[in-house]
Formats: structure tokens, sequence, C-alpha cells
């Protein structure tokens, strides 16, 4: 767990997580999705059984499987796809529908549509190891108060003995990775940041754009190691960052949600940029401060968050939970 | 406008209102959907012309679309049905699947399911007046920047213009109206309040709770009213109002996140509390703001709200917002 804690945020979107494991892993492969070489028509679930659902939403339309693939463990993820507006002409012709209620001016109905109008997104994990099946299953979450003495004494011991590697975040850093995705590049080492699409964001629809602000600076945690000499760091990286999605996606600034999480998913200095009214996953007052209001309470006190209780949730597995408990402070 | 924002908060929740609405009309016919009379196949949708899509979702994978049906005015939503356990044997042995990428353990795939096993949940209201067309067509929200003073310029002489009418709040706190609703009551005049169950839960399960507690002091409109002379009384909400939770419900503090908004949607104090792990709308980091984050900052700052510049989301078709843009705010 703690390895994979130390990538991507682990969104509270379920299902996002595991596309990302395998989107990265995909490379260079840009095109897999079309090209001259469609690939054949198979069903490699025809030998899936389901052992248990290890979570689901009604609300956004997705399950996570763990069951057995010709012997091997495996995870399966179904999400059902948006809807989307370039089908609708064809959807409309070549459906059938049946009437489930009428009364008056409302009917409602069950549309069966052309199968490749309506694709589920699916996603396999085989074999797939038991910290797999952890992290998908649903875990409840605690709300946990920590003061500046119990970060020092619990939080920041906890992190530093996690071993949790950020190799993926510099190789960003140094283009080793990702380079194609990048939005925008400021290569200062005091102020400077990458900004690409974070991978919750598909991209094909701005409704629920999603970047990531990386800093260069690499010995800020998290928002505990913020003092007011990190203003000009957090300036940057809010102006060039909403000029740059400005610029790129033509969304405005009173459009965007602009926020650090706490506690972070992995222990270096980011920021989100996601779209307002989009509810993206962690954007709860909870977990998530604006960055607007973290640069005014450095403004007005430099020692703000390394003084300042702070609260967040954890998850019913997680580590550092069990720290809080055993302090007595849960 | 006036009147509604003074009632209570307005749910984000798409699409239900709708489904609300036509289950309504349904009446007492519970069994529209299987028994021994299957209606027919048809496609009415096939002269359906989309004239503009209302709003959208990725995430909840649904659409609202305005366009016209055989010459009538419609309004038409399509929403993906949830996965569902019990069709997950046929949907694995029926489908077929095209491998998008695959790297080591991982693969994704588009998956076509046999169309019976995934539905489109299509609802048509037609023919349709404007009122609909109006009312599931997504308001635009813009984040607003306000300083203390901008407070005091714009927004305080909108809403001592509004005339906005409180008395269903008066009513509660003084029990003319919704008693047996109420979970808490404390009747002091200085430090009192009123604990009740938000419209927006229906009470039949935990995983969604909802109160609001009501401040018996008539005189603070919001956070901005705030100082440190109303710790006592943040504190006794809080402290009073979790207890009663846990009592009542049987759910301790560590689950409940407790918030104020800003704006509100109403301008006579109140505190939400809604459990942890429940994206309740309005608990994004844009409009909540944490009741222990608001006590912390008084108690540092008697005059932290009065003199703070906070940042809010308002609706494209919200007065004020009219007015921050008059006023070269935006």
């Amino acid at each position: 767990m703690a390895n994979v804690a130390a990538k991507r945020e682990i969104s509270s979107a379920e299902g996002e997580e595991l596309s990302r494991e395998a989107k990265r892993a995909k490379g260079d492969d840009k095109n897999g999705e079309e090209g001259g070489n469609e690939p054949e028509w198979e069903n490699i679930l025809s030998t899936f059984t389901t052992t248990s659902v290890l979570s689901d939403s009604a609300r956004e339309k997705i399950m996570f499987l763990h069951g057995k693939m010709a012997g091997d463990e495996a995870v399966v993820v179904l999400e059902k796809t948006p809807v989307r507006e370039d089908s609708l002409a064809e959807l409309f012709r070549d459906s059938k529908l049946r009437l489930d209620m009428r009364n008056d001016i409302y009917s409602s109905y069950r549309l069966q549509a052309p199968p490749h109008l309506n694709e589920i997104k699916t996603t396999v994990v085989c074999p797939a190891t038991e910290k797999h099946v952890k992290k998908y299953r649903r875990q409840e979450s605690f709300l946990v108060e920590e003061t500046g003495d119990d970060y020092r004494s619990i939080t920041l011991p906890y992190i530093q003995g996690q071993s949790l590697s950020l190799q993926w975040v510099y190789n960003i850093l140094e283009k080793k990775a990702e380079a194609e995705r990048v939005v925008y590049d400021d290569p200062d080492p005091e102020v400077g940041f990458v900004l690409l699409p974070d991978l919750k964001w598909d991209q094909k629809q701005v409704d629920d754009l999603y970047l990531i602000a990386i800093a260069r600076q690499k010995d800020i945690k998290s928002l505990r190691d913020l003092s007011s000499e990190h203003l000009p760091l957090l300036h940057n990286i809010f102006q060039k960052g909403k000029a740059a999605i400005l610029e790129r996606y033509n969304l405005s600034a009173s459009k965007l949600r602009v926020y650090l999480h706490y506690q972070p998913s992995y222990y270096h200095l980011h920021v989100h940029f996601t779209k307002l009214g989009h509810d993206a996953p962690g954007c709860g007052v909870e977990r998530a401060h604006l960055l607007s209001d973290v640069i005014q309470n450095l403004q007005t006190d430099p020692q703000y968050y390394r003084t300042r209780t702070l609260w967040f949730p954890l998850r019913a597995d997680d580590g550092l939970l069990g720290r809080f408990r055993e302090a007595g402070r849960l």
C-alpha cells in the first residue's frame, strides 16, 4: 500500500486509479484506440467468475469486482461510459425503446442502443494481488484532528517511515516520462512547476477538466512545510497555471477551483486545477484547501500551517489512522 | 428568485427532480415494468431532433437535451443505468471486448454488451414548456472574489435590498412548524439552536445523513457577521449538535462533516451536519467552511471574517453576480 500511495492521487472516484496504472503502463502507445489495425474482438471475461463485489456506485454507474480468471485472482472494473453528443443522431435513429410509464406529458422508457454506441469501459488486473483487492474494497473514512504538535510527533515520523518512492514525480519534472502530456513547463528551480492533465481526466471534454501542477522544489512535502518564503512559488503556480489553462482550453479563472489536499496522496507539493461545477473527487472541504486561501493565510501569518490545527479524513485501513488511535487522538 | 433564495438549500442532484415528477405522476401503477403485457418496442426518438444540450455529467453518465419531437418542444433525459450484480454472469458470457491497452498485469477494453443487459434510462417531457427547459439547463457557476470592502459595498446592500422572508426559519425556532422533526432544541436565546434533518435527507439511511442547526440569535446573517463574541454560540452548536447526533443516530463526531456555507442560501446563521464520505451537495471547498476552522480562526483573530477576502461560486442568473460584474470585480 505504501508504494502505491506514493504514486498519483488515490482518487475516491472509483476505478480511475486502475485506469491510471493501466494507461501509465501504456507508454508511448498514444494511438492504441484508433488506427489501421483494430484489435480483434475477444471475450476474456468468459472465464471470469465473481468472488465478491468490492464496491460499486449507482451514482457513477461503476462496479469493482474481485474474482478468478482462468484460475488466477483478478480484479475487474466495469464502468458505463458518458452519453456522447456526437452519437445522439445515430442513437435516436437506431435504438428501440420500451415504455415504462406514461402520464400526461411525461413518459419514461428503457432504451436499448446499438452496442457500439453504448460501450462499457472495462479494466482487468490479472493476476491480482491481495494489495489490489484491498485497494478497491470500499473503505470507511474518519475525520482526524491534527495539531501542529501532532504533526511533528505522529504524522511526520509516519511519513518518514514509509519509504514512499517519488521517482515517477521526478521523471515528469525531468521529462523522462509523460513529456508529451505537459501543458506548461516553468523550468525555474525555485518558483517553477510542470502542469499536466491528471490521469482522472480523459481530456475528451472540458466538463471534468482536471490538471495537476507539480512544483519543482523537492523539499516541500505538504501544506505543513509551507511558509511565507514559498509565496513566490505559490503565486507563480497560481498565475501561470490559470493563464496556461485559459490559453489551451479557453477556460477562465472564474471557472476554476484551484486547491491543495491535506493530507496529500504523495508528499511532493502539487496543486489541483479542476473545473468549477464538476464535483471532482477530493474537492470536499474536509480535504481541500483553496490555493487563494493558502496564499492569504501565509501573507497574514508566515507560520500559519506550522502552528495551525488541521482536520482531514483518513481511510479505515490507513496506517496513519492507527497511529492517531494509539496516541489517543481519535 | 428572492423568495426562492430565502427557502431551503436547492439540491444539485441532476435528474432526480424529473424522475420524481414522473414517478409521482405514475400513481398506483407499481407494476409498469414487468407483467403479463410487455409494451411493444417503439422508437419515438426517431422523430426527435436536438436543439441543444441543456446539461450533462460525465461523472454521472447523464445528459439532458432540449429538442423537437414531431413538431413539439421536448426535453429528453438519457441516463446510463448502474451495473447490476445479477446480470454479471450473462454479461461476461455474452459480451465481446476489444482491447484498448495491455501492459503486464493491466489491460483495458471497450466492452459491447447484449443491449438488454445495458439499457439506457430515457425520460421524455413532451410537449415541454419554457419552464421545463430552463429548469434543466445547467447554470454555469463563476468563482467570485469578495474582499471585506466588497462585502460592505456590493454584497451587503444587495442582501438588504432583497426583502427575503425568513418567516419559515422563525416558525421552526418558535415551534410553529416542523416541531415533530426537531432532533435537539436548546432554548437559550444567546447560544441556543434547533437541530433538525435537512429536507435533502429522507432519513431512510444514515449513509447520506444531513441535519441543519439553526441558531436562535436573529442578527447573524452569515460568516461575515461572526466575531469572537459568537464563540460561545459556535462551540455550543458544535458540541451539543455532535452529541445529539451520536445519541440519535449512533454516529460519532469522526464521521461528521460540520460546516457553514458562504454565501449561505438564506441569511440567518445555520450550520450543516453531514456524513463524512457522502458527497453532499455544497460540501465543496469553494462554498463550505468547516465549523472547526471558523472557531479556530476567530480564536486567533476576533475580526477574521470581517476583514478577510472570501471566494465563493455564484450561478449565472444570480443578481449578485451582476452586481460584481458592474463593479468590475469579475
